[in-house]
């Protein structure tokens, strides 16, 4: 298989400065280091999400195929839509702007269902040329819902 | 941590005979049948995925930033939306509708661009009470951008 994202690559092209300074970056998140988003997840949103991806497995979005096929209460929330929200922490608050998802590790031990809140939780376990963060999402009902690994690489190595 | 999306849970609460039903509907799926989705992801797919989901890091919407401050050519999409296109494949095609995702591990070894098609495959590899398969998304540039494995329930388990 390919490569890592290119990770190595960058580090060829980059200047021994920029590579220091990309270090730097790295180097200011320490282990431990955590943030949350809380969000509740409403029919209008995974009925967008379905049509804006194709699934639109009944699932998620017909409640009467719940109740008479399946062993849920009603709908359930995409997966993939919990993992946005994961994505969406990593993305815009830690490590933040920049960063890219090499690999992951996902784990949906419960259904979330649509109308709950959840609350998504990423925190720092190692910082070094790629850095490892865990995260989890719980369900207002106290479920996790979500929860598992990522490998990142914190994005920008500055061209300048 | 919890149990697998309740799967032991839901065959305790199941009939033997439906038990069987579902098992059956497992059998009809063989290893090696695969299926795919061809999309391409455009400019307006990815800013209202990043609405959506809240994950507006700039690396994805930002041609600016990311000429200035990265090694990418331009703006990639976001690995979660590669992702949910899986979900897709698997929720409407194979194994289909009623089918959750219990887990999985996601590689994102090249960058997918905005504006390129990809080609989602997913194959089955393994079909017991939980099913395995395989995925791989290329996009058009030849790159592979996304592999990985997801272990899936095939719901539904008719309550009738």
């Amino acid at each position: 298989m390919p490569l890592l994202f290119g990770v190595p690559r960058s580090l060829v092209h980059c200047s021994v400065g920029n590579v220091i300074k990309g270090f730097r970056r790295c180097l200011a998140l320490k282990v431990g280091d955590n943030a949350t988003l809380t969000k509740r997840i409403t029919k209008e949103d995974v009925t967008q999400f379905g049509n804006l991806t194709g699934d639109t497995n009944p699932i998620h979005v017909d409640d009467l195929y719940v109740r008479e096929n399946t062993k849920f209460e009603r709908c359930v929330v995409h997966g993939a839509f919990l993992n946005s929200l994961v994505s969406s922490v990593i993305g815009t608050q830690l490590p933040g702007p920049g960063t890219v998802v090499v690999k992951q590790e996902l784990n949906f031990p419960s259904p979330c269902y649509v109308g709950e809140e959840v609350e998504v939780s990423v925190k720092v376990k190692d910082v070094r040329k790629i850095i490892t963060v865990e995260f989890l999402c719980r369900s207002n009902s106290g479920n996790v819902v979500l929860w598992g690994i990522a490998k990142l690489v914190h994005q920008p190595v500055s061209k300048k």
